[in-house]
């Protein structure tokens, strides 16, 4: 039987997830494949103690992996940007497929390492970039193949949707409370802010567009905003409105260009999407033939991870000719990205007033003014003198609302600031 | 460009949707694949209104297509079984590929065509035969092939999910009465048969076990129940023990063998699959790596098959090598089927009892010396002397339930029989 070696760079939780399920599942899938998968190499910092390294070369210097003569696949599961795209770029000169799951390597560098792969006539694979276990890669850029797609829409990191799941549920908690529980329960990072600010989900939603789309990676056009911000009165006026709020990246083909945006949203609670708790991730795509699909799924973790890095192994063993993004990379054609004042959106409208006669009468007349027309309205009852005002619009353009909002700050019985979340009618 | 020519065998409403979109889609396709898709020969016995035909050869006996020496890729839409046989094999001989939506075809004979596609070196797809445009069988075969699968269920007859989902949402309802109007609004055929006694979930729940578990297709060990016996008494006394009941196809690799089964089965609410209603359709995998994950999406109509047939049409002209059910035909390995009086599930059981002393005593007694133990129970107010009592058992062999029930209905006291759901706890 055709054996294909592989060398594994970083032994951590994805590292070791996936050199012990290849252990495990290399008989099943030499029975699908007819190949045996070998692990011939692993390079890593230190060992890891679930991992028997007995019968493999051990480097502490990764870069030693991807000079073996002998390694055909070199699977790039270490994280971080700079010293992956060496390590990558490098394989890739050396003749070796690559399998990363570094969603930022991909979303910042893509273009050039997927360039780099066509002309070295190797593959470059990345299911694992994105949702975890959720095969979404391979459903984009051949399930669907035979579509057009028109919307991809996800919860796609884990921490913002456990936060967000654990807020609504437990009612009246804070964000920074829930937090440091997600933190202690590793749900969450020491340093969450790449997963709470949006940074992950923006990087995956970068690699999503383009395979939606089959446009270039073009992650400097996203808008990204993350749940820090999000309340526990929004969530609960969500609630009353038959909303619930996630945390969602959204990309869009309009005919003026593509959306690309990550920021919390407001669904309706029947939405599939709004069904999706705690951990899980799911995408949703809505296609001209297809229409909506959705796929569910852990995000995260060792097992769901390392699925998704066999997936590629097995792709590449088999020859799978599509590569990359599922467009010929020539063929990638740039589109109009639209700023995020472009999009057309319904919104979420929160502002706290005096409770004075006449406001509420000023506030209908700057929205009315604005062509912005109304879709519900809560008006609450006043507290300390503060009347809450909780408005759902119907569809307008950004920048249009962007105006009334100011107007609306500037009113005399204004407080504060007014709160603004994206409401995503699918 | 390379150009593949595509000859299509009826044009109904699935081919007709794939000549469609394949007129619509195939610059977009190219551009992916870098093969330019012409449909040259079609047949069917009459045209289509909504095909323009015009461009291509039409011949009224569909055997003209497979005969066609420049067609190189046979699309099976017609339907039924032994002609769409006797076509298959012919175009296979003849060294064409083919892609078929046919799930009768394959689970009946699969084995035979996939062996002769082997022989021939051609490939025979079937993405389009199971869960309409969800790429399941890319999912299974490809996306998660690098896992061990564990279960697999799925809501995989939108008929029936519409008719359970119409049942529990109007309330008070029968079966009969919401199957008319489901006839009456094309979600269920003249003959509705097929649909409502589960035969076409089993058709296609014996590929999906196939493909999981990596065993010969086996239509013969399937148990099939339809929903044609469920009540609205049973989906509201459901309702209250938490559970909605959902017509699903199961199969499970356990340590004595496969499970192989469709029926009604109670899921708790709170279960994702629980979420998907009306014609949706959706597939729950368990594997050991990416644990569960979940595919949902229309399960039929014009669009989202000719979606899925154009997937499998991509994968040719990609020479992706991977085909049939993702095992190489040789390794599959026949394991023991269970037959259903084999299969260890928790049970809902409906009885109506006199309204005399001491029947719950002799009740609790046959369920005991069983060894069922009792999950949950509602005893209802008797009405004109008749006590309806609802259970829910833990999980316990099918053949001591049988044991039991035998028992229960042989009771003095006992109306008529006795009522039973398998519960599925996922």
């Amino acid at each position: 039987m055709r054996e294909v070696v592989i060398g594994i760079c970083g032994l951590g939780t994805v590292g070791s997830g996936t050199f012990n399920l290849i252990l495990k599942n290399r008989d099943e899938i030499a029975r699908k494949t007819g190949v045996q998968l070998r692990v011939s190499h692993v390079g890593c910092r230190r060992d890891h103690p679930d991992c028997d390294l007995s019968q493999v070369t051990v480097s502490r210097d990764v870069f030693a992996v991807v000079k073996d003569p002998a390694v055909e696949v070199v699977l790039e599961l270490m994280g971080g940007i700079e010293t992956a795209k060496d390590l990558v770029e490098q394989a890739i000169d050396n003749g070796k497929h690559v399998v990363t799951a570094n969603k930022a390597l991909i979303a910042l560098h893509g273009m050039d390492l997927m360039q780099r792969a066509v002309d070295n006539q190797v593959s470059l694979r990345f299911e694992a970039a994105i949702a975890g276990g959720i095969p979404i890669v391979k459903v984009l850029t051949e399930g669907l193949a035979g579509n057009e797609n028109l919307v991809v829409a996800g919860i796609i990191n884990g921490t913002t949707n456990y936060i967000l799941t654990e807020m609504e549920q437990a009612g009246n908690r804070d964000f920074s409370e829930v937090l440091a529980e997600a933190q202690s329960l590793g749900y969450a990072e020491a340093d969450p802010t790449f997963d709470v600010e949006g940074i992950d989900a923006a990087h995956k939603l970068a690699i999503l567009s383009s395979m939606a789309f089959g446009v270039p990676l073009n992650f400097e056009a996203m808008y990204t905003e993350g749940i820090s911000a999000v309340t526990s009165a929004d969530i609960k006026y969500a609630a009353e409105l038959g909303y619930r709020i996630k945390h969602l990246g959204i990309t869009r083909k309009t005919d003026n260009g593509i959306e690309l945006r990550v920021h919390p949203t407001l669904i309706k609670k029947s939405a599939m999407l709004a069904q999706v708790n705690g951990v899980m991730n799911a995408v949703l795509v809505d296609s001209d033939a297809a229409g909506e699909t959705m796929y569910v799924g852990a995000g995260a973790g060792s097992g769901p991870t390392a699925s998704s890095v066999l997936t590629d192994v097995i792709a590449i063993v088999q020859g799978t000719s599509t590569t990359g993004l599922g467009y010929k990379l020539e063929e990638l054609q740039p589109l109009q990205m639209l700023a995020i004042e472009d999009v057309i959106s319904a919104y979420y409208l929160r502002l706290r007033v005096m409770d004075v006669p006449g406001v509420m009468a000023k506030v209908s007349t700057i929205l009315s003014q604005g062509n912005i027309s109304i879709e519900s309205l809560i008006q609450k009852d006043a507290r300390d003198g503060d009347v809450p005002i909780v408005i759902v619009t119907n569809e307008v353009q950004e920048r249009a609302l962007n105006t009334a909002i100011a107007e609306l700050e500037a009113l005399e019985h204004i407080k504060g600031m007014v709160t603004r979340i994206r409401v995503f009618n699918i």
